[in-house]
């Protein structure tokens, strides 16, 4: 159950009833932000009517999930997202390309250039990547962060770019204007922790053997400390099958809308981890209804340091573009 | 390697020409339909120039996998299948819809004509079930067919029905213008074998934990045995996800699309278990390049004897139909 | 609920249950064995003593679990299976050995004989081998039951081997003292209702992606088709591991023993796939609980048309026995 | 490939070879430990005679895998590693016990002392609590590290506990005499670098989707940066079944032993799920080769505040020493 109070509700109010929530034995959790919710997992003989009487409470909404704050039943109307003039989650899907790896401020530039032209919205590019031997190219850590703030201040797209550890947050979310956790970090707490306490959208790859709950559950981390702006992104799970890298959970894309607000992009790169794959997972993912793409794009994939083979040339991302654009708008004129 | 000779070729001159690759070490399998086919699957070593230039030779085809009659090098053309006046893998989608299984004569005939007005090109529905219990209602059998019979005539539409044991197979094609293998059965080598050996065309679900080459090589078997109309279908494979019944693998849709001729089917019931699934899903699989889907519907899906909670309603299935033909005919405008 | 009649019961009154349990909506299986048995899987509403008060009621026993006769419920004591003077289930590991496909007949002789020497109790090699490829090697088939048939006269271990298709049972049955049912097969509903209705015992492996709960129900269709011989063999399921062929379920061992009262045996060649962690397994499958082992014994390994990579030498294999025996012996001591 | 020089190596000499290599475009990465240590991965067109000639070079080892100081190539006698009296790897099974979380100082001390009782090594409890839901109860943190502290003074036992986050590392290694990195952590690389920082030995969980390989490459970071003092623990992993909460990987444990020197321990408790099931898998994990386990003991299961299905009452955790014991006796008595 969530209790939303009024933004100007007295704060001693608002703990009168937190204590009083307490004192029958509930847990309670009381989100900060600009306006003040509380959490209250076990609803159990709570009465929504009595809540609803409190000071200050605003609605009393009974959740049907574990996790509260993520589900559909908080904002039936889902949730947009706003990252400068684009918002995520709008109809209209948004369309995220880079490369795996920023390598050098020549090829970062390049790209980038490439995929604005090609209809990208935003930029995205690994200056900390994580990487499974301590022996491979790790990143060009801060130096690339310095390359990414460049290419977006002379191309004006918004960039996307993954932080990996707690202590990371504050310089990486001076540059970017969404925080990526990777798929290997979504139940690292302390680091959901950490950008949930920074204003910026936080991008939550699905772990490749999270299941759709537990995904919610890690969304929920970063709400529960006071960050609203998740987006989800389904980027393949870990099965038997050899002939892709992953598989991508097209399932997962109409579940988490269903019932979650968020907005959910998906990773046919990663999803797939083959060049050859990625376009026609790209329409499905949209097809399934996903709000957005989020893909990989090199200017030469056959010199890539690091996924050259799940990268898209620039013209075939154009390509995709094209028939992602395609299969959108059919939906939309037809509903 | 493929080794395919002319329609009148001398059977001794192939007969010799298999002895010779014998003599050379190698395995040989000599398909017997239309034109003779021979099969031969470790290629080094053999110079196609000097096969071709043997009597009553056609063409030589080396193939790059493990299957061989079912890889796209064989056939890069693609296969089409026909039945009755529909082709599948033509690139209009064939819909394929019908209930779970045959409960009564009524249920069949109401379902068949609502899926036939909603856009159905074909009926589906099981006499025989595979179930998991013994005690689980396991289809109307031979009582069943007779019904299908019926619909079909009164319909018009051409049925796909399940066989599951190799004596069943004389009876249940006499009926059926498609046989189904289910998925428990998809390496049953006696069940394959045995469709195999008669002409209709076999529907092949993907094992439920079956990888794409186990799969194609299942398809294989079927055509080694002298049977070309295969038709693939993914139906979701099983995973740690526990908010749907199966995972459905988009990605497998092109790979099987890429790596064999055969045409592809996606079945979204069982690729979520969940009616609220099964459009984004479905359309989703028509943006990822499926020939067509195989679907459950029923009149009153609370009342069915089985599969009830993946089952469509006739209006849901004709909503579908409008959906995936809207995605496929925009994709087809702009390729 | 099971309703156990005494054997002696009068037909025309157990049918009179039958007929009652039926007119209160209930499912009823009747099981023709040496005695009267009758499964109603549904016991809502049905009161133990009343039916206990039956004419011919020998004893009425409610089950927990969907499986009904392969449950523990039914036999706490547990099954112990016998095979000449060899009892499966019985404390003592009965330790199964021998080549996967019967190459020849020195090959089989030779293989037998070291095995026995070594301590093995009973012989397996495969006449008909489910291959993924229709171009493998398809086991010798009914050659090979001759061979086996000799190998049996000559050394006297009884034999297990493995039967594919429904046609095939009589003869396999003629020369195998226990039909072993392949991973492949283990949802074959024809060929399990084939294996049911001839005397010999069935050996039934785990699907390679079956839950506990199917194999449970796999063996529940033998047994509700009269044969209540069933001997379960965990051989490792599909997981994404790639360092080993399947992943040996261990958990299995207990849970099976806990929720069944069948005996249960565990195959470390297929669970590991490799010769090199065979021996570590079948300890770890002793120590677990499991009534004995089923291993692959090749006298020349890499010499093997399949499997060779998991075969153990008879070297090896006696010095598995050496350290299964220690195993089982310390715990029996303990207990 | 291993570059090992002397203790006394003259830093510019190690240096020089560093530069060498780098020059023929090899990556090296230097480990800083008591002797300085080089890694260099890729050992194509390197001639070990030519390297093991340079000044200060003691050893030179080629290996085999992507992991280089984890491999059993490095260390062919395998590592033992010393934790006050107890030595982890050195024949005799290790066992760990205790609470899954940190409740009260009374429950803490009364668990302590019974599995010490019962034949315990060492103490595990968690102060920091890795938990799904933002709701669930997050460990007593640095309070629970105090009464850790306690725990260990008054009962003597070595303790191990948890570390989740980079900057806790300190205070953890201050209590801890083992550091536990937890399953979901495997790839937090910035806290495997945290913990190589440190002299504490490190319990590196496999992540429960994780591969072998990307476990021992997770192990490898930590001793790449300086911490040689790694224990692995297969503690489950995710799959289809449910009757468990996780599968424990047998195999893990015999494949771990022979692709690396490192110490490898089970955890029967996570990899089951289910209290019932935990000693029989305890039994077969040192079957199997397990150099120790880690089990969850509760006084009261019933109460605990998380993880009580799982946990052990102290008696049954003296039933399992009693009967691991008598499997790691008999197995060494005959080898």
């Amino acid at each position: 159950m969530i209790v939303e109070c009024t933004a100007d509700a007295d704060p001693r109010s608002v703990q009168r009833l937190v204590d009083h929530l307490r004192s029958r034995g509930k847990l309670v959790h009381w989100v900060h932000g600009p306006q003040p919710v509380l959490v209250c997992p076990d609803e159990r003989d709570l009465d929504p009517r009595e809540l609803q009487a409190w000071p200050g409470v605003q609605r009393v909404i009974p959740i049907r999930h574990a996790f509260q704050l993520a589900s559909r039943d908080y904002r039936p109307e889902g949730t947009k997202i706003r990252v400068g003039d684009i918002r995520i989650g709008d109809g209209e899907p948004v369309l995220i390309a880079g490369p795996c790896a920023i390598e050098s401020r020549t090829q970062l530039l390049e790209t980038a250039h490439a995929v604005r032209e090609a209809g990208a919205h935003m930029f995205r590019a690994g200056a900390f990547k994580p990487r499974t031997s301590p022996y491979s190219f790790q990143g060009l850590g801060f130096e690339g962060l310095t390359l990414l703030a460049e290419v977006r201040a002379e191309t004006g797209l918004p960039v996307v770019t993954e932080v990996m550890a707690p202590e990371e947050v504050p310089l990486v979310a001076e540059v970017a204007d969404i925080l990526q956790i990777g798929t290997r970090n979504m139940q690292n707490f302390s680091l959901l922790r950490a950008v949930a306490r920074q204003p910026k959208p936080v991008l939550l790859k699905r772990g490749m053997s999270a299941t759709i709950e537990e995904w919610l559950l890690a969304a929920e981390y970063v709400m529960a400390y006071g960050n609203f702006s998740v987006i989800l992104c389904e980027r393949g799970i870990r099965t038997f099958e050899r002939m892709t890298r992953n598989t991508l959970d097209i399932n997962a894309v109409p579940v988490a809308k269903r019932l979650s607000h968020l907005p959910v992009l998906a990773d046919p790169s990663h999803g797939t981890g083959e060049a050859a794959y990625v376009i026609p997972v790209a329409r499905a993912a949209i097809a399934a209804g996903a709000d957005g793409l989020l893909v990989e794009v090199h200017v030469r994939p056959e010199e890539a340091w690091s996924d050259g083979r799940q990268s898209l040339t620039p013209e075939a991302f154009a390509r995709m573009v094209r028939e992602v654009r395609a299969v959108s708008r059919a939906l939309r004129m037809i509903q």
